[in-house]
């Protein structure tokens, strides 16, 4: 009787009431399962020289870990797991743009922990493999694990637009997955079928920039990093460029948003109840100004780069 | 106040009430996103030499990017993706014949529109890989992330069967997957088994020409190539290879509906409501005479193919 | 008017009102359907020299196949394209033992036809492969794309025991997918389900004999070879191995489904009903006689097998 | 008449009436079918030589050997095929503790008996890949087709750390899947959607130790191997190894369980009916004493763990 006693009052004095709280927990619990598959992977078909997997096989391992992260913490939090989708939600009236910077904190943590325990398990085979020289360059260079980098020839603004491109293609391709008033995938098949479309985008723009799209996934395993024994390299390599995979998906997720609302949304037979709407009859006021402040910022910033492509020979090398 | 009442009255006005532009809307954006993923993949397969993909993952990221595409825009313009698919929905009078050439058109526009960014996104890694020289033949082309192109020792004959038979099997595996009448998928999972369809035939039909079966995927991108500077080699080479993919995909998507309606469909339980009633009581009278004279041309190509394929060894080298 | 008139009363013509014919002609598409997608993945890989594809990849493209043939005609004739298949479903009650023979020869003339289309569409690359000579052995033996063949080492009892080992496991997989007293998929994602079946299969149990697995698609395209100029050698290589594939899976198939019913469907909640149940009350008299005569074959030939296993140190080189 | 009636007898004289040694046939069954899947696959892979498969097929079949177990014996025994799934299953009030002892060792009979078919079917290419010399070590060495054995640089801490978080993200990601509160996988397609969570697994937490995460999966071969001709190397190399992946996969599992638990679990809006009072309220008074003694043994350990890394520079040799 005593231990039964002491294990529900347990559990009752653990039950958090606060809902960021809540929900912060399990943006934290979601994002370090999808980071540890993730990771874990990248670390597998590295510090195995390919013998014990491959390229495809770390995609589908960070598209596995999106899926059981989506079933983990979709009932609380909505399964974000990455600040620009977060960001878009907000610009879409559908998460409060007050709750916009715990999560992205909690991402940042959860990546950071997935991060530190993918450490702790490789340990072994990463000092085996860099010799026990952790570096951000070089052939036996281990930094690529745990954050993103870019390619030698990469011009910042082909590795921004890189970042753009593939952030908004995730969210064009997540929105109708459902959008009621399209033809949506059955609700509790979403997150594998989300899963395969995050297998698409690194398969298929991973090659310019290591696929980041996801300010947390790169940044909060970036900071274990420098703390682990990498050093400041991984701040400060390609000319600090690691702020690209930070800014850039934040701004491709609302022009992925965009596209598919102006191209598709906007033209759907009931128009009265759609996302759109829901922006504009919450009561998020200040949501809207900020709305049309980022929308204004788009567009100067894709009107500055298409004249600079124009004027400069297709991008190259800014 | 007047932000809301801004954004209201934008959308309001974005909306477009024209039910043939939203449909060609539709396809435009339907087919941009099927080709982003599929010219990306190959991109990234080729510029990085197979160290980040494999010819499997292109197969596999086309797949998704069909996958994608559908449930973003099958709810407005049924997602067809592929003029072939178009020919075959007017000839199964599911398309009326008047939309035909629109939905061309805009699924044209959507893969020429991906194509350029997909070269921009890339354009370093292009560059790169080529040594800054774009070509259609050689070991450094680039020309066959775009479009595609014939294996050298193909004769013409091989290449029209390769592309008829390929299309052929796509629609074959198509119409089942919606047929009320046989055993159905889920309707909201067709996307992912459609896509299932084209990744098999990636795999086991491409070798020959590259698995185009498409004439919008291939010819819109040879267009931008041509544009961008690979130079008119990409509709010359080959002896004006470039009609193939746009010719046989079209008769062999009609054929094989065909062999779908006389092995299956016309021997399903309720008659009276089938596809190919729905042909014959509609009021598309125009698209009889073009069924028929298409079913014409059809018995006649493939008469003289199987002749010439009798008299002359198997077809080897017409 | 005219034209409509043709047109439905050619459907009309085209009816095929005997059901066993109907059944016929799904099983001959569906079989063919099955065979296009793996025998051509088979020859993509092999004449492209593994540059255009995998083993994995021809695995998949099996697997994708029988996945779009059994949408196809599961609705008419339950999709078994596997004379072993059918042959378990007598067993179990669930075909008449009358309609066994024409099924087979259904299933055979379908893998015959898609081996034909693929020698056809593949004919260039096969010729620009094997130099010209169609062989069974060798370096540039092409015959394998069609048919199975044994690795050089094979003893003939562990080849018979890999294929009863392989049908075994594919019928005892196949069973609890559509058993409703278990546990089963939903019945419209069946198709799928029982793809992925095959593909495990494919990957595990086809190192030994090629995976055959199904005498229609061995013995079929094994034909078509002979025919097509690879010779006699294909049915006398291996002295005369190509028996195995053939009598072996029919037996696996009985096995197989035994052990499902031993193990679990006997104990199932509700008795009645089973599967077990439709076999002794259906008036399938002399389906008794035939089943009882196998259960004997079957005990025999295992007893002489573990017999000879423990006496020969575990069937080597029988 | 005689015939069906000697069936009909047969048939009640092989139904099991008692619940437990029906449950124990299941999981035999289960741990069967999915074990031959995998054994069978990583033989294939080592003894093709790669040529037949690769380290990824071999995950894939691991992964769909465990979809078509669950399918097989879901219904029966609940398709836990792991003793620590099953010892899970007793700490969350799922399943008696009288019958983890039971479960366990029909697992381990399951994988005994896979095992053995798998030797018998792969019996000439083991023979002749490894010369017919059965070893443990060396490039020939054939003991990891049935058992996994760690990697040389490995450390004792980090294999078992490495079974733990491999076994702790596999439970952690089933629980969700069923979880009636949170937003759950559909009840028919858990068995694919739980394969994937494995197949994930295997990508990327198998480099160190093999991916064992299973004590049945590995001692059941490993006892076979031993038998069968490898000595008594599988149980005394690497420093008597073969606890590591069985006492660290029972550790995990609880670990995983708990974190679902205290993140997700309790802060679900009905606390009412939820997995935890499940176990506060079942008669399982036994049960309670264990649990409570298995989260001290949980906490010290890991109390242990963490002080013995912060001051031994994480964990490295210990």
């Amino acid at each position: 009787m005593e231990v039964r006693r002491f294990l529900v009052w347990l559990r009752q004095q653990g039950k958090v009431r606060n809902a960021l709280l809540r929900e912060c927990l399990g943006e934290v619990l979601g994002t370090f399962i999808f980071m540890m598959f993730g990771c874990a992977a990248l670390a597998q078909v590295k510090t195995s020289r390919g013998s014990k997997g491959q390229y495809l096989s770390a995609n589908m391992a960070f598209s596995v870990g999106v899926m059981c992260a989506m079933y983990c913490c979709r009932g609380i939090s909505g399964a974000h797991m990455n600040p620009a989708v977060s960001l878009s939600c907000c610009v879409l009236g559908r998460l409060a743009w007050s709750k916009l910077l715990p999560y992205c904190l909690a991402q940042v943590i959860g990546a950071f922990l997935a991060a530190g325990l993918v450490f702790l398990m490789y340990h072994d085979a990463i000092m085996s493999y860099s010799g026990g020289v952790l570096t951000v360059y070089g052939p036996n260079e281990t930094a690529s694990i745990f954050a993103t980098y870019p390619v030698e020839f990469l011009s910042l603004g082909s590795s921004f637009l890189d970042q753009v491109v593939g952030t908004g293609m995730v969210l064009l391709c997540f929105l109708p997955l459902d959008d009621q008033q399209n033809s949506p995938a059955p609700p509790d098949l979403v997150p594998p079928l989300a899963a395969t479309v995050l297998l698409g985008v690194s398969m298929s723009m991973s090659y310019n920039c290591g696929g980041g799209i996801n300010p947390a996934r790169d940044f909060g395993p970036r900071l274990f990093t420098f703390m682990a024994g990498w050093g400041s390299d991984v701040f400060t390599c390609y000319n600090y460029w690691f702020w690209v995979p930070i800014a850039a998906p934040m701004l491709g997720a609302v022009i992925g948003s965009y596209i598919y609302l102006i191209f598709i949304q906007w033209h759907l037979p009931d128009p009265d109840t759609d996302t759109f709407a829901q922006v504009t009859t919450s009561e998020n006021t200040k949501g809207e100004y900020l709305s049309v402040n980022l929308g204004f910022a788009l567009c100067t910033t894709f009107g500055i780069y298409i004249s600079k492509g124009v004027s400069g020979k297709l991008i190259c090398r800014v």
